[in-house]
């Protein structure tokens, strides 16, 4: 039974779960979706995700998973190792906190159909810009005292989390969008880690086939 | 040890948390925090949750639970009767994407300060709750098939669960702007059934403190 993940290079929940299945150790079959040209619009990926989201998670065996979140806590409970949650529930509920701030807070404000529905009120390039800055900025502001206080290497002790597997993209993101990632150190070293570990590597966007590098 | 919910009253994220609550048999003291006076933003909510959002669950014991999911799944950890996730993974990756459909690809367009924020891009009052409405409808258009699917009685299956949680404060925030509920039928029945379920009851926004009836 073979996994096939339908993603895209930059975007970052599918980066999520690609930094998952990395950890988890699982191999998949790559199917890049060109948000830009709106292949998630389209029916061939609509087929496969009626929501026209990235990502989707085909199991190989007619069952396709959705919602980057959910398909990190299913990895979870059918490969539990190496964990990417802690085991007290008080610690899990923080790393889910942590997650939860970057996929309820940030980025669902900063996905490229809100920046089309922007557009279309009329809203400035510059001030579309300036309003993704603005919620990477208020989410970054929150966790930062967060990773500060529970990270010993990782977001949240000294292994990846799931809280990792979000806020990686995340920054990454904020790189793409140019914000100044000045205001939060204890991120910036935590994405200093990451970025040396060989499944944050293996799921870096400029590694995958639909990579568009200048 | 007694548990403290900072709510308020018509918002969809401790509305969720109420129900989880009243779900699982725990009483809780519960304080209002008035999102129209901006309290929220003030200090002393700030000391309990700075990210300056509601809910916050104060354990009683020096430790505050944020980010209403995490705070279901802490629930769901340490008091498993009655479950509000089903036992098969793959069930419980459903119930989770119903959740995070509407945790994060509705409820964060269409929050308090969201709607500060395009107000001050110069976005009309019309297109706000043109703007709020889409997500809404996006997001139910998603949902519809799979409760369709899943649901017998409540959105998962015949009994409540996290998606519940989630649901049912959403349809009060459809409600509440006015959106016309008739494309979605599997959703509609699973909101009657669960209005009339004691826990939905008590946790319904008209039932708190700081309701505000006309």
């Amino acid at each position: 039974m073979g996994l096939t993940l339908y993603s895209a290079w930059r975007a970052t929940a599918p980066y999520r779960v690609r930094i998952g299945l990395q950890l988890k150790g699982l191999s998949y079959d790559y199917v890049p979706i060109d948000l830009i040209k709106g292949e998630q619009r389209e029916p061939a990926y609509k087929a496969v995700n009626p929501q026209g989201l990235t990502p989707a998670l085909d199991l190989g065996d007619g069952g396709v998973l959705t919602q980057s979140v959910a398909i990190l806590e299913w990895l979870e409970e059918t490969r539990p190792d190496p964990p990417i949650l802690p085991e007290d529930p008080l610690d899990r509920q923080m790393v889910r906190t942590m997650a939860l701030i970057i996929a309820c807070d940030i980025h669902p404000l900063n996905n490229t159909r809100v920046g089309r529905a922007l557009h279309k009120l009329g809203v400035s390039k510059e001030d579309n810009l300036a309003w993704v800055q603005r919620w990477i900025a208020d989410g970054f502001d929150t966790l930062e005292p967060l990773v500060a206080t529970y990270g010993k290497g990782f977001a949240f002790g000294e292994t990846p989390s799931i809280a990792d597997c979000c806020l990686i993209p995340q920054v990454y993101s904020a790189n793409r969008y140019e914000l100044d990632l000045a205001p939060w150190p204890a991120i910036r070293a935590v994405n200093a880690q990451a970025l040396a570990h060989p499944a944050f590597q293996a799921a870096h966007p400029k590694q995958q086939p639909d990579a568009v590098l200048i």
